[in-house]
């Protein structure tokens, strides 16, 4: 059976049907009749002849026919038995309204693990429970109980909603409605205990009328469907801006490895989401505000932004607003100025910022001249019209005609900010994208070409290789260990040896080209330099006898385990990064990379990366980073070894993905990088181990 | 004569007035009629006998009293004949409207000179020229073109908007009328030749019924007019909030100095709103998203947050977008929560942020018993009421009234985020502000409380110096110069001398108890590092003579005259940071502070200080850099000493202050820091010059 049945389905059954169209069992039937579902409808009730206008049925097996899809709504054991019932007839997928399942804890859970197995069994698919519904305004399979579309009418649309909550289903379709614009698909899957919204999403996207897709997630269970779902919406061309809340919890993981304190789930999320072509709204506004530049099926090529408005101070305002964004003004050729200034007052400037000044209020055409004329340059991505004041002697209405037909000529994304209501309708009648404000148009169209980049990347990127795995316990490797192992997997590692006595210390400086670092190695003390236990630039055997006692007195009087003492050349580079990686249960390995030394947590500067990772994405990485002038050579400085750098990456990913049910989490840092190179100097790794206690054993290397 | 005749004329005669409503000289006469100016008014028009119904005169002195103020709706050569017969009629103030002077260039200023010294000579004021008027709608004095009074009729209220555009003074007018607020002043100043927004803020804040003041600004030309009026806003807790347009240009001057570089004017624009309380908005929505919060006389005492919704998405949306925008989550006492459980049905958590559930469905009491049980936590500043969905069953003009019973008996702030508007108009028709989403009610909520925060601070702070100055050419001390001269005003130096050759510096190793730095000093280098230009760690006279060799070569090899190699201590401490200060055309001395090193610009971490700097000012700079952790103590190392780095800061702010005519710039960087102390061990000063290639002669001290 196929998720096919829940969105298109032949036959409809309610268990629990009602009378009252207020109650979760009579609204969906009011709902199916009232907009136009052309499948059969059965009421099940066996307290009633008929339930509003339809023959109403004592039981499933009462029925005339077995249903394609059946509405729980119906709570407690009645919705488990309804379930087992369901499954025994061979319905095609249910869908279970009650709350008070999974949400309330384990119990819950259980039981929802028992009704997925019944279905399973029966080869159907189980929606819910805590599921508002699914509704899909194409065909009438309202099978919903939301009071919304009564509140705001429905009317079908490109647009399509899926997501955990109820409220957040209809959130996105009110503001959007209440904006005019149709909205075919609203679902809200509550617990997910079988179905998942990336399930969901991958059928809803095939649907030939969607051409846009919000998603509001609180968990994120299911990230190999969400991935399906957004290679085929890349494929069919319809963006998806997700919503996933939350973030303030995510945060606060507590984590032994900096890798796992940075690269806490939910920025993993973000990277998820990245990679996928999938925007990440940061709040509800986000999800939807950007709506009408995406239905119009443009596909700029750049971000240069034109501004044409008959303010100077909206103008100014847009500049500014657009270097926020990050969308540059694009500067018009001397043919385009020029002709600009034929056409307007001399006293208005033919750059960009356009400037028509109120010169509009005399000459109406004015409009119409200059928007064609700047739409010549083909180095204009973007265009952003601003009329923040029109009345009497205005001819908006033509300004707006003559925006849709450049619209049309051009096929350019264009977007009004009109702080009056009878501007914006004029515009918004034509099919032009409105926007109270320069700034609210400006951040819109920023998020609509920074997405449209976000597709195109992951167009061009390899899929995520998910691994999700359980997380134990681990333990962590000592230093040396640590450093022979990464070494063995490619990472260039500073020279060291691991003494036992200040005599071996001795040699390994007297073989060594530069000074050296002593460090106390022992797994118990992930942190060396909290505790004063590394002694650097070492250059003769006096100051290295001294510093040798004193490391062992350290980790003496710290009660811990004596692995030795780690002798390390001193190497000597332009900056300390840090390359991480580390196994997250949901999406198996993650790495992080970035800003290096010990203060890496308490001043982040870093970038999370899902493997496959390919010289492209750690670039992108590099360039999102503070330190990233570094790697540009900046101030007379050479610029830093991204190749050397990109290599470490992967090797750290290749490590993660070879060995997972092993590593848990690799730390190099520092990771010493000039122009020449990259060597790591430290490392941490924390292996599985099924006892915290015990010692951790040395991984095994699958590949390399 | 005082600006007050502008807001509140007796009289009010036009030069130039129009039979025709729709013209610049005909609307402000309709407007004066048909918005209740009780004064007199004199239509001015050489060629009618009537205007609009009112006897018009030909001229000026055909009058038969002189008016109070004068509007100019002449242009040209015209409109400089009227200033020039309005001031020797004796009127007490004129309004320029005509376009055309100094916004074209400097003629037009050298007109707009000429008109304010008529002005000024007869004790006369001017607005504009370039203004599209004022409008006081408290007593109908609507001297202003605007055709926006049409499309969005007036009511009087408590916001006064003074804007140098004409666009931006009615554009915060229509959207706050839209949303139905009350605006009693729209002031439209132009080109600020005479009268500046700054002055004329300082007279409208004493208007006792208004209680917000938005300003947009294009320039800050008067800076005190507008520290005035803050002073005066404060006293009448009046807040003040200012859009300050032009950021995008202000970031790309050039400077030789990283201060001057650094310190921008819109930075230090930030740094002045900041000092005097005043909230300097991004853009237009953020200007008036707010407002309604403004309006209800709140002073929350703190910033911690309770959220209560029937949506357990909404919580947790709410709970993101407090964490995004600063604003904690109150955590309740056991006695709350145990109240609130024993309210809420027993799967809702009585937890903040309260999810009450859709129990509120069959018991539409919940609210009202929710609401007052939260608000009983003392330690809750600020609520939000999330209500996403709301439909039939849902009683919500009896939460929206329980909501305002609640606001009156406590006093805090409260704002409601429902997508549905008559879900907002029930609230709103109760005084309770209103937000479509979470998101913005919670950035509007955190604005409001971060100024108030940001005005009692100004409240405890000493008003800033400012000494706007001429900023001319300059030239460069030398390194050596540079140390000695910050050293005589009270900032610790490492240990160093100029040396002429290695034999001094090799005393001066001798006297040294650690290695030395040594650097070549040439005036003409300001950024020695990018040349390679200095040694470090030099610990013996071999290597003393090999680095002075090279930098007495490096510097020939430049061409550079050469001022002596620059011998220094090495110190070593816990962070490099940077102190700098310049003189700013506008404001006078300004004092930035940051972390330090040669990557000050490429990778920049500062704050911007305006004197005189107290040590309160200091911390909060301190506190908002990247590097804030260094000062609290972080991984072991012990806090940087930030009463050391204050002295500097502050003497750096004395020496600007004391010798503003001699000294343009101080760079000290870096200023090496640890817990014990801060030292300076590079320096650069720009001193005023008359010619820039000639020597820089050493500014004397005026004080200490």
């Amino acid at each position: 059976m196929t998720i096919a049945s829940l969105l298109n389905p032949a036959s409809v059954a309610i268990i629990g049907a009602s009378e009252n169209s207020d109650k979760i069992g009579g609204r969906p039937l009011r709902y199916l009749q009232e907009f136009g579902f052309q499948g059969e409808i059965y009421p099940i009730n066996p307290s009633r002849q008929t339930v509003q206008g339809l023959v109403c049925f004592p039981s499933l097996d009462a029925l005339p026919a077995v249903p394609e899809t059946v509405i729980i709504a119906v709570a407690g054991e009645s919705a488990i038995a309804a379930v087992e019932a369901c499954a025994a007839a061979g319905v095609a997928a249910a869908i279970i309204m009650a709350s008070g399942f999974g949400e309330l804890g384990e119990d819950g859970k259980r039981t929802e693990a028992y009704m997925r197995t019944v279905a399973h069994q029966a080869n159907m698919r189980l929606v819910g429970p805590n599921s508002q519904g699914l509704a899909n305004f194409g065909n009438g399979a309202v099978l919903n109980f939301s009071t919304m579309f009564i509140e705001s009418p429905p009317a079908d649309g490109p647009v399509a909603c899926i997501s955990q909550s109820g409220a957040m289903s209809v959130v996105p379709y009110g503001l959007l409605r209440a904006r005019g614009i149709g909205v075919r698909h609203v679902h809200a899957t509550g617990n997910d205990c079988d179905v998942s919204v990336g399930e969901l999403a991958a059928e809803v996207v095939q649907d030939p009328e969607v051409r846009l897709l919000l998603l509001y997630l609180e968990t994120l269970a299911d990230p190999e469907a969400l991935a399906r779902a957004a290679q085929v919406a890349r494929e069919r061309d319809v963006p998806i801006i997700a919503l996933k809340s939350g973030r303030s919890e995510d945060g606060r993981r507590a984590a032994s490895s900096h890798t796992g304190a940075i690269a806490n789930s939910d920025r993993v999320v973000d990277a998820f989401f990245a990679r996928n072509g999938i925007w990440r709204a940061r709040g509800t506004q986000e999800l939807v505000r950007a709506t009408e530049l995406y239905l119009q099926g443009w596909h700029p090529e750049g971000r240069n932004l034109a501004v044409i408005s008959n303010s100077g101070a909206t103008c100014v305002l847009a500049a500014d607003a657009a270097e926020h964004a990050g969308l540059p003004l694009a500067t018009f050729p001397k043919a385009i100025e020029a002709e600009l200034q034929a056409t307007l007052p001399s006293f208005a400037s033919p750059r960009n910022p356009v400037d028509i000044t109120a010169a509009l209020l005399t000459d109406s055409t004015l409009f119409s001249k200059v928007l064609p004329t700047a739409g010549k340059d083909p180095n204009v991505d973007l265009f952003l019209i601003g009329i923040p004041v029109s009345g009497k002697g205005y001819d908006f209405p033509r300004f707006a005609s003559d925006t849709s037909a450049f619209i049309r000529d051009r096929g350019k994304p264009v977007a009004l900010a009109a702080p009056q209501s009878k501007v914006r309708e004029a515009f918004s009648a034509q099919g032009v994208p409105v926007f109270e404000t320069e700034d609210q148009a400006i951040d819109a169209l920023a998020q609509f070409v920074d997405h449209q980049r976000l597709i195109q990347r992951a167009r061009r990127t390899l899929p995520i290789t998910l691994r999700p795995t359980s997380v134990g316990c681990s333990a962590t490797l000592d230093e040396s260990a640590a450093l022979d192992y990464i070494e063995q997997t490619g990472v260039p590692v500073a020279r060291h040896k691991l003494c036992h006595n200040a005599e071996e210390a001795i040699d390994f400086l007297a073989a060594s080209s530069g000074s050296i670092v002593l460090k106390a190695c022992s797994r118990h003390i992930p942190h060396k330099s909290d505790h004063g236990l590394v002694k650097l630039g070492i250059a003769d055997a006096d100051t290295l006898n001294v510093a040798f006692a004193e490391l062992v007195t350290g980790i003496e009087q710290l009660g811990h385990r004596f692995d030795g003492i780690l002798a390390c050349e001193q190497i000597k580079g332009e900056r300390e990064l840090m390359i991480g990686g580390h196994i997250d249960p949901t999406f198996g390995a993650v790495v992080v990379i970035g800003d290096g030394g010990i203060l890496v947590e308490a001043m982040p500067d870093n970038a999370v990366l899902l493997p496959p990772i390919d010289e492209g994405s750690v670039r992108d990485a590099l360039r999102s980073l503070r330190i990233a002038p570094l790697f540009e050579g900046v101030r007379g400085q050479q610029a830093l070894d991204s190749a050397a750098v990109t290599k470490v990456a992967q090797a750290v990913a290749e490590l993660l993905a070879s060995s997972v049910t092993d590593i848990q989490s690799v730390d190099i840092n520092p990771l010493i990088v000039d122009a020449t190179g990259a060597w790591a100097v430290d490392a941490l790794i924390e292996v599985a181990s099924t006892n915290e206690t015990q010692d951790a054993k040395r991984p095994t290397i699958t590949t390399k």
